[in-house]
């Protein structure tokens, strides 16, 4: 396969020129002052499937962000892969933190720096890459199509009905997918499971105003005192989640299941070590591993109330607020886990509040089987390339749509992805290594190989 | 005493015109972008006592923002009145809720809208314009001294040097404030004990950087949960605070100080109402007067962490804080309890988090005897214009210096307020009634008449 070496090696420099002007489009989908952004975004996407060889490529409108669609069919008796990708970002604050602008990518000890480096610009344009690779070296062995979406990072409201409108057209063999971490950089593994998403917000409302806290404090409930009451009683002692029903669904994995889990390498120390923490905190009876794999966890991913300006401010406040977000594993229904949490946690308030839960976004997880011939290929597609067969792994993760493809396009994913944990996706200073998107533009043509060949 | 009403009616609207002048200067002491109006305000006050009569007027500088002192001593042997007062105002924030601009005083049913009309522009103008009223109709019975601070919203960091430095200068026979509440509009009452305060500032650190929450959430302890559980443990279920020897201190109230108290008008039905609440909240065996008049408490006074822009982010926070305030009652020290909440918040922490604890500001509480010529001159003050002897109460607030004068000076005060609870002062709208303001002016040259004369 010297050829996908030569090619990379001799377009190296013009690929990462390419991603660059993907990444200052600053397409952060939750902010509806970037709108104008996200449109930007999808006419890049266009040209590029168009220059690397595509057939058409259209930017198709749907109840909110549009799809970017591509396609090339070179015989219809070949199998199909779709290619799922999305070109929305998350936001970028705390902006002071980075290192260096969000939307200006840079390149330090060989990683580029920039927000969507990794999550998914980044890892979605090697699909783009490889594509343009099989065909202008003439090896692309299967029919492909390119479904790039802006709204992954808002649980992809618009998707599920574009793509039952679409049904025919999206018509394929497999899903390929470059949105998730490999274990470790020395240890390629391929996503196998992920979580699904029920997202809350909650409003918390004491006195109709603020309140000066001295004249009024300790004789009507304080919000924000209040909250934290509420949240601190989500989970018990041993971090179990208290809401009734919430794990009713649950299906316990086998021991061993959880036997061949243990073996993907994991070390304590140094997970601590590059998190900054003394201690870790999960559910008791289970692994670090198992806690992120395979049990649903609730998280604060945002709290606010009252004075939060420089100094002192003696205010009782009105309300009080909290983004909360219940990870699920397969088998868990995102839409009843948020009823169930929105009736206890109505339920519990005090008389002394009013409190308001909102869903904002949610999916199911998803668990992919590793007997079928597009695992295989994704298998032995890695090991080409890396000397070492993957670890099949359950990420802690959501795609919330990739089980939406499998209920209404009939069409199971392969998560193929060379991020690593390090990246800090969604955090400041997110980053992609340079080694980990040229590698995987050098696994993907072998997939589509591998892929045609297990499927004759 | 025609001589104040024809005073006060000829020069009604000029009265006004200056306050409004004062107000529309936004000396917000905690955020130091508004320095420069520190010292615009001060000017304004200077040249307020100048044209009011004061033999001299200076702005004099301390540590941090300057004191506007003036005085007019009549006659040496005559007693003499200390009045002092703040010309800082609270943050505006949350802004979108304000009617009008918070610096662009608008009355509207009778009331001054804006940030300062009660707190303390509003009420410590009254003493510039009642002295202005003795001076010019030659009824000036005592001496007067004015202090007017810039720095008590934030606890006044600086003045208790700057008294022990000018002692001499300041000395006087009483401190006569407005800036304090009356129970109730018809209901006249005299402030005789104030609230001490211990406001800290808490942060929790969970990982080094932000995480994703779905790779992360269930392994890795998150800061705002973690908060969450801190700040739910230091109530118990009959609303106590847990902090270890946070009451020992507290000096129990006789059965007959409480009942004394319990005469006092209070309509539970109005008071919920006018906060829109169901139920009130606070500690168990008190009434809702004790709780804010007799009892130590601790509220949230703001919380921030994670994402809390538009939207869903999933992201497992670093950091979480949470600023905090404790209302203390005289014979707690607001730097042991300051001490006590910092060794029991980080005694509490878990290992999985780093918590840090900042004091950022405090001060002692106040009892005033009610047997002095100073009290018994504002009761006949207070009685010559509502016809009504006032009530001496408790109030839940704080004015952290009204003790440090009394240790530095050795001089006791009279908190001789007009504001209204329903003024919301430190919340958008604040207000202060036209009448209450001339009711105020009306009832201060009566004090200073029976001072001088019970003083003799």
């Amino acid at each position: 396969m010297d050829t996908i070496k030569t090619y990379i090696e001799e377009n190296k420099q013009r690929f990462l020129d390419e991603l660059f002007g993907l990444i200052r489009i600053p397409s952060i989908s939750s902010i509806s002052e970037h709108k104008p952004d996200m449109m930007k975004t999808a006419e890049y996407w266009k040209e590029t499937l168009l220059k690397a060889g595509a057939d058409k490529a259209e930017i198709m409108p749907t109840t909110g962000n549009s799809v970017v669609y591509g396609e090339k069919i070179i015989d219809p008796k070949l199998p199909t892969v779709l290619v799922y990708g999305h070109y929305d970002v998350m936001p970028v604050d705390p902006i002071d933190l980075w290192k260096s602008k969000p939307f200006e990518p840079e390149i330090r000890d060989g990683k580029i720096y920039a927000r969507g480096a990794d999550d998914d610009k980044g890892q979605s344009f090697m699909h783009a890459k490889a594509f343009e690779l099989m065909v202008k070296t003439n090896t692309l062995p299967c029919n492909v199509k390119f479904m790039i979406e802006g709204e992954e990072e808002i649980g992809s409201p618009s998707l599920t009905k574009w793509c039952a409108e679409n049904k025919d057209m999206l018509k394929a063999d497999v899903i390929l997918v470059s949105d998730t971490s490999m274990i470790g950089k020395d240890v390629p593994s391929i996503t196998t499971g992920l979580r699904g998403l029920a997202y809350v917000e909650v409003e918390v409302t004491g006195p109709s105003h603020d309140l000066h806290s001295g004249l009024f404090g300790g004789a009507v409930a304080n919000p924000a005192n209040v909250l934290a009451k509420l949240i601190a009683s989500l989970h018990d002692e041993n971090n179990r989640i208290t809401i009734p029903g919430f794990y009713d669904d649950v299906l316990e994995v086998s021991a061993e299941e959880r036997a061949d889990m243990a073996r993907a390498p994991f070390n304590l120390d140094k997970y601590k070590t590059s998190l900054d923490i003394d201690d870790i905190k999960g559910e008791q009876g289970y692994t670090t591993m198992e806690r992120t794999g395979i049990r649903p966890t609730l998280d604060v991913n945002g709290i606010w109330g009252g004075y939060i300006g420089e100094g002192a401010k003696t205010v009782l406040p009105s309300k009080a607020y909290a983004k909360i977000s219940m990870r699920l594993v397969p088998n868990q229904d995102h839409e009843k886990i948020a009823q169930l949490f929105k009736k206890h946690f109505e339920s519990i308030a005090p008389k002394s509040v009013k409190v308001k839960v909102t869903p904002l976004h949610g999916g199911q997880g998803y668990v992919a089987p590793t007997n079928t011939p597009a695992y295989i290929a994704a298998s032995k597609a890695v090991e080409d390339v890396y000397g070492i067969k993957p670890i099949p792994f359950r990420s802690g993760g959501s795609i919330p749509i990739i089980s939406t493809f499998e209920q209404v396009l009939g069409i199971k994913s392969i998560l193929l992805g060379f991020g690593l944990e390090s990246d800090a996706i969604h955090s400041p200073n997110e980053s992609f290594p340079l080694e980990q998107f040229f590698t995987g533009i050098s696994v993907i043509p072998r997939f589509y190989k591998h892929f045609a060949e297990l499927s004759k």
